[in-house]
């Protein structure tokens, strides 16, 4: 089975409006090559947290209907990046995912928050702004089940592989990195969890916008279960098209069986309740 | 505090006698300039499972009596690669590890055993010579807790974790990845483990022998906590020496504190008995 998934790496601007028309004219054009189709991070919001309680959405909202909409128009997959969750006065940063029909059927809040203080480098903190997921996340499409993750989640290798014990062979990752961390980690640990796991691994970036306070590093990409880089953007606007062969997952974890070997008698990753 | 580590990228040969001598050779020279010794995956044998009979030896046997014997004449740690080990009719792959005095201070037997058969590339399969070790190894050095896996070993992330959560903060792996997983995945798989792990990660890997059945990758390398190659070989013989900074190590995981950022509330990685 080979399909193909179209990743939007859009520029974010400090307008919703704006960001929204953006992402619909980004999805509806992928949707001409695509099945799966992603946005990422923060797609609708600047990556500030004074801006995270502007944007912010109870469900459903605004985003999340244009959202449902399109997919069940455009009888696509949609991977709704992530925006500002408003729940109970509390704000997560929220992946909704919608099927063919438009239905919900999964969100991610963001579990590890990003809170990072690099000497004559990054420093941010969103635990001062944001709340904390607590659930882990694996939505059944007609390709299979699929993760998702968002950002700094990715850094945690018990995450991804908890996702594929579960049954994905699809991560898909809306995510931020900066340009401390992208030059330095994000390649490796796109290519690692992809390797490790023999997934294929999408990441989401946004467009840099040197606008912006929070410059992204861009880069979106797709990783085969090889580990290998299949499609990747620069730093620029652009959709991103690649495609997935589910017989090729097969055959690399065939030939060389990590899942399998996986000492279970010694080691195990539990999720705990 | 700061050390160095001298990587001993032998060139192993079908004749262990000169195996011992060449290692011996390498390690005399490597104690000039550092206090951390380490030997290549199988240095006393070729990487044949026809040869691991043959090469194998009981513990104490002339292998581990020469290494003990430099350790404390040359006054370093001295962690030995590894070697067919022959106990109760079964052979493990294993390393010995000795302190300054001479003494030993742990084992490894290869956990993961080395069963692939890639299309149009390498074919090998461990498990028809040798048993599986079915403990995880981290030694007490004066440079603190330090920990080893085998080659294999290191493809599976869960293992390097718990040994981080054991407090290593130093993995040093005998390794001898192969001209189509080298090529393909040894930088990636280094780099992964360092920076997921926020450890020093030194890989040893034989230097390459055209004239084996098994071309080792060679490339050994140290790799820091940031996940950056400090230090690599080619692969040809030499001696690689890296240097290790606790200091450096310690900023790293406060400045990006992934460790403490792992949601063990959600997640745990358990060790069973």
């Amino acid at each position: 089975m080979k399909f193909k998934i179209g990743i939007c790496q859009m520029n974010v601007l400090d307008n919703k409006e704006k960001n929204l028309a953006k992402a619909e004219k980004m999805i509806r054009e992928a949707a001409k090559n695509s099945q799966i189709i992603a946005l990422p991070e923060m797609f609708n919001c600047p990556y500030e947290n004074a801006a995270f309680p502007e944007y912010a959405e109870e469900y459903p909202g605004k985003t999340t209907r244009v959202l449902s909409s399109l997919a069940k128009e455009l009888d696509i997959y949609l991977f709704g990046g992530s925006i500002p969750e408003l729940n109970n006065g509390t704000i997560y940063n929220t992946s909704y995912i919608f099927n063919r029909k438009g239905a919900l059927i999964g969100k991610h809040r963001k579990i590890h928050l990003f809170d990072i203080d690099i000497e004559d480098g990054i420093r941010f903190k969103e635990s001062d702004s944001l709340g904390k997921g607590d659930k882990i996340t694996v939505v059944d499409t007609g390709y299979g089940p699929i993760g998702i993750a968002i950002c700094y989640d990715m850094r945690f290798p018990e995450l991804i592989r908890l996702m594929v014990m579960k049954g994905a062979r699809i991560i898909i990752v809306p995510a931020a990195f900066n340009m401390t961390t992208g030059p330095a980690h994000w390649d490796l640990t796109l290519r690692a969890r992809a390797l490790d796991n023999q997934v294929y691994y999408a990441a989401v970036s946004p467009a840099r916008n040197n606008d912006a306070s929070y410059q992204a590093y861009g880069h979106s990409a797709l990783v085969s279960p090889w580990g290998e880089i299949l499609e990747q953007a620069n730093e620029k606007e652009t959709i991103l098209y690649g495609e997935i062969d589910m017989d090729y997952l097969k055959k690399i974890r065939t030939q060389l069986p990590l899942l399998l070997h996986r000492r279970t008698d010694l080691y195990e990753i539990i999720e705990k309740e």
